[in-house]
C-alpha cells in the first residue's frame, strides 16, 4: 500500500499531519512519534543527527514513497547531515523559508524556534541563500512547547509566556515571522496578541504541500488511512494526540526503534 | 579512588549531590545527567526502567561504593523492578515518604511530583507502607522543570504556575508536602508564597543523607573531587551546572551509555 511516512520527535508533528491530510485526503499516511526521546529541541545536533538517521532506516523498512521530517529539531539535523537515503526525505525549514522571503515586503524577518534550531543558524542560512541582504531576527522560546503539551492553550498565563518572548521580535519591526517549530501554529492566537501591527504569521505547511507535490501524492478525495506509530506511551498520549490532530486516525501502535 | 556515583535524567540530581557534598566534603562524587534522553518524567514506566538499567549499569564500569538514583522518576522505576544489582543502590523515594511521615501531624500529606511519578502512586504506597491511615493529595507540576530549566526562579510567571498547581494541594489543608522531583526545591519560595499556613516542605536528600551513612562515606573535612558525565552537550548545559550546583567541579565530559 502506497503511503507517505512523517515523523517528529513527539506530537508537534501532527499540526503539519493535519495539513497534508487536508489537502490529500485519499493519501495513506504513517506518522511516528519518537516519545521517548522527546523533546529534541534542547538537545545536541550530533544526538539529534543519531536519531533522526535511526527514525529514517526504521521509517524506511515500511517502504512509503517519501519521509517527511515534520519537526524543525530534526531537519535542522538532516541539513547538516552528508548521509544519503534511498527515498525522497522533505524538511520543513526549506520551505518555511522561502515562503517567509516572498512574503516579507521591508525585509526584516522574524524567526521563533526553539533553543536547538535557533542556535544552529538553520533559518537565518536558508534564508539569506534565497536572499542574502534579508535581516534575521532569532528568539529561542524553550517553554512554548511544554505549555502546549500541558493543553493550555487559550490561558492567561500562556499569553504572558508568549508575550515575553514574541515582543522581543516584534520590536524589531519585522514584518513576517516564521514560526520554526511545528508546536507553535497552536498558538498563533496568543502570538498575535503580542504584535500591535499586521505580521505574516509563517507556518511551514504550506511550503511543504508545494515541495510534496512531486511525488504525487494521492488526489482521492477521501479513503486515506493514518496509522501512527509511537516509541513511548504516556499516560496523556492519545489525548494529545486528538486534540492537536483533530480528527480520527486508524491505529495506534507502540514501537522500539532498536528492533528496526 | 573511593566514590560514590549519583545520576538523574538531568540537572535536577545536582539539588541533592549539592546536599551531599555539603555534608561529605571529603567524599568523591562521579555524577551522571542522561540529558541525551531528559526528561524522564512525562516518559513510561517502562521506558525509564530501561534507562535506569542502563545508567545504573554504566556507572558499575567506574567501581563506586554506592549508587544514588537522584531523581523521583527513576526512583520510581527502580522501586518496581525486580532487577538486582551488585552494589547498593539508594533512591530517593523512600527517604522522603519517612521524613514527610515524621513531620505529619495531621496525617494529611502532599505530594508535588512530575506526571510519571504522580501516576506511579510511588509514594502514596511508601507513606502507607509507613502509615497506613495517611491521607494523600497528589498533584502532577509537569511545566516546573521547564521553568526551572529556563533559569526563571525568581519570577512572576514562575509564581503564578508554581501557585496554580500548588495552590490545590493546600486546599486540602495538608501540613506536609513531599518535594516529589530534584528540580522543586530550587521552587520552594514560590512554593511558600501560594500557602497562607505554616507547611513542612520534605526535599529528599535529608533522609537520603541518613540512608547513605551505613555505607560510610568520606568524613574528611574537605578534598573530595566531582566529575560530571554527560550523555549530551546541549548549549546551555554548563550554565544550568553552575546555577544549581553553585559551586565549582572538576571535569565535565560526554559520554555514550551504548558504549558501556
Amino acid at each position: 500500500m502506497s503511503k507517505i511516512a512523517v515523523f517528529d520527535s513527539g506530537v508537534g508533528g501532527l499540526t503539519v499531519l493535519r495539513a497534508l491530510r487536508k489537502k490529500w485526503p485519499g493519501e495513506n499516511f504513517l506518522y511516528l512519534a519518537d516519545t521517548a526521546r522527546l523533546p529534541y529541541g534542547n538537545k545536541s545536533l550530533g544526538t539529534i543527527q543519531k536519531y533522526v538517521d535511526q527514525n529514517i532506516r526504521f521509517l524506511e523498512t515500511y517502504s512509503p514513497k517519501a519521509i517527511v521530517v515534520a519537526c524543525n529539531s530534526a531537519s535542522t539535523a538532516l541539513l547538516n547531515t552528508t548521509k544519503k537515503y534511498n527515498l525522497p526525505v522533505f524538511n520543513v525549514i526549506e520551505p518555511g523559508a522561502r515562503q517567509a522571503v516572498a512574503k516579507s515586503e521591508n525585509g526584516r524577518i522574524g524567526v521563533l524556534a526553539t533553543r536547538t534550531t535557533v542556535h544552529s543558524e538553520a533559518y537565518p542560512k536558508a534564508i539569506r541563500k534565497l536572499k542574502p541582504e534579508t535581516e534575521i531576527f532569532q528568539q529561542a522560546c524553550p517553554l512554548w512547547v511544554p505549555l502546549v503539551e500541558e493543553g493550555w492553550i487559550e490561558d492567561p498565563v500562556t499569553n504572558l509566556i508568549v508575550y515575553r518572548y514574541a515582543s522581543r521580535i516584534f520590536q524589531q519591526n519585522v514584518d513576517t515571522v516564521v514560526l520554526g517549530c511545528t508546536h507553535f501554529p497552536v498558538l498563533i492566537p496568543a502570538i498575535l496578541k503580542a504584535v500591535q501591527y499586521p505580521v505574516h504569521l509563517i507556518d511551514s505547511s504550506l511550503g511543504l504541500i508545494e515541495d510534496l507535490a512531486a511525488i504525487d501524492p494521492n488526489t482521492a478525495p477521501s479513503g486515506g488511512r493514518l496509522d501512527i506509530l509511537s516509541t513511548d506511551f504516556s499516560p496523556r498520549l492519545e489525548e494529545t494526540i486528538r486534540l492537536l490532530l483533530g480528527e480520527p486516525f486508524d491505529s495506534l501502535e507502540l514501537v522500539d526503534l532498536k528492533d528496526s
